[in-house]
């Protein structure tokens, strides 16, 4: 069976992959969504069926332990990851998957699974990027500048990126992630079964 | 400035690759049409603008001599060649090219220019390919007999290309040429002065 790959979308904050991944999995029921594992009580806002698994931490470090992520993280004294087993079991099976992730967490996902395909999201310009900040209206000038550094450090990481998307367009934004994906799709070493298929029919 | 590609579109004798590449065209004028140069004169329906140009049998061998084709082959008498000077301009320049042509041709570009990215088309069966050839009511039984062995031995070369279309529907197998061309145009080596210009802007 032709196995299934792994996508990782990536993108400085404020650079509207959520909001791209949202849209394009709309349309898209073809390809699964990758959860995270977090080590935190759920909100209350929150169902286990959404992007995080909740776990404890005592469970998290052992899941840690067994060598059960692709990645992980510490932050303000929680533990986010990204599981190995689903994406594996989604592979195997000739399923894509897709995880939406920080620079960072991107960087460690290429380190422990080399063949993922991936897709770094840029703002049209810093100065949008700057706007969509102060738009959304819950940081201070000082939190924001410091964002706008960040996403300057991050944007001179693209080079680690397989594809590059610039949001000026939602929909066509999300068209681009259509093409990237679809078009791997096409890709001679997935398409070896169709092939024999075809040769068959003589 | 951000270099163009040249793509290579193959397949075997009806699976339908003339009609997916003049569908594409109609929509897409950011890509150049590659024409052959051909050492015959012009029969009464063709124009200098067509697909070929009409050279005679010594310009097209002092062409040759100055090394200016791609690949070039010979055919009852005659000589067909893809000219390398378009093709080279264009990519300076920025613009997509695209070269029709057959499974060997194909593999000659691809030894002269191994950054071409190159697509083959299948008709989704053997049978259907029959099918086809015998709608055509163009050529006796041996000669279809001889067509679809030959379509057999050109599909097993299948793993030279890059991408595999099958041409079960018009539409899709063009959108599936579209998602190729579009999706290249994405990679991060095609997007540079694009990042330049976003970290400019701060």
């Amino acid at each position: 069976m032709n196995k299934g790959r792994l996508f990782i979308l990536s993108g400085p904050s404020g650079s509207g992959k959520d909001t791209i991944l949202n849209e394009f999995l709309k349309d898209n029921k073809d390809i699964k969504l990758s959860m995270s594992t977090v080590s935190r009580p759920m909100r209350k806002d929150e169902t286990q069926d959404s992007k995080y698994h909740h776990v404890s931490k005592e469970e998290f470090l052992n899941l840690l332990n067994k060598n059960e992520f692709l990645e992980y993280n510490e932050y303000l004294g929680n533990y986010y990851g990204t599981p190995k087993t689903p994406v594996l079991n989604a592979i195997n099976n000739g399923i894509d998957m897709i995880v939406e992730i920080d620079v960072n967490g991107a960087g460690n996902i290429r380190k422990s699974f080399p063949d993922a395909i991936s897709v770094f999201i840029v703002p049209p310009s810093l100065k949008t990027l700057k706007e969509r900040l102060i738009g959304r209206g819950t940081e201070t000038e000082e939190q924001i500048e410091k964002r706008l550094n960040k996403a300057f450090d991050e944007i001179s990481r693209a080079n680690e990126f397989d594809y590059i998307i610039c949001n000026d367009d939602l929909k066509k934004a999300v068209n681009d992630l259509n093409s990237i994906i679809k078009s791997n799709r096409l890709k001679y070493e997935r398409q070896i079964e169709l092939l024999e298929r075809v040769q068959k029919t003589c």
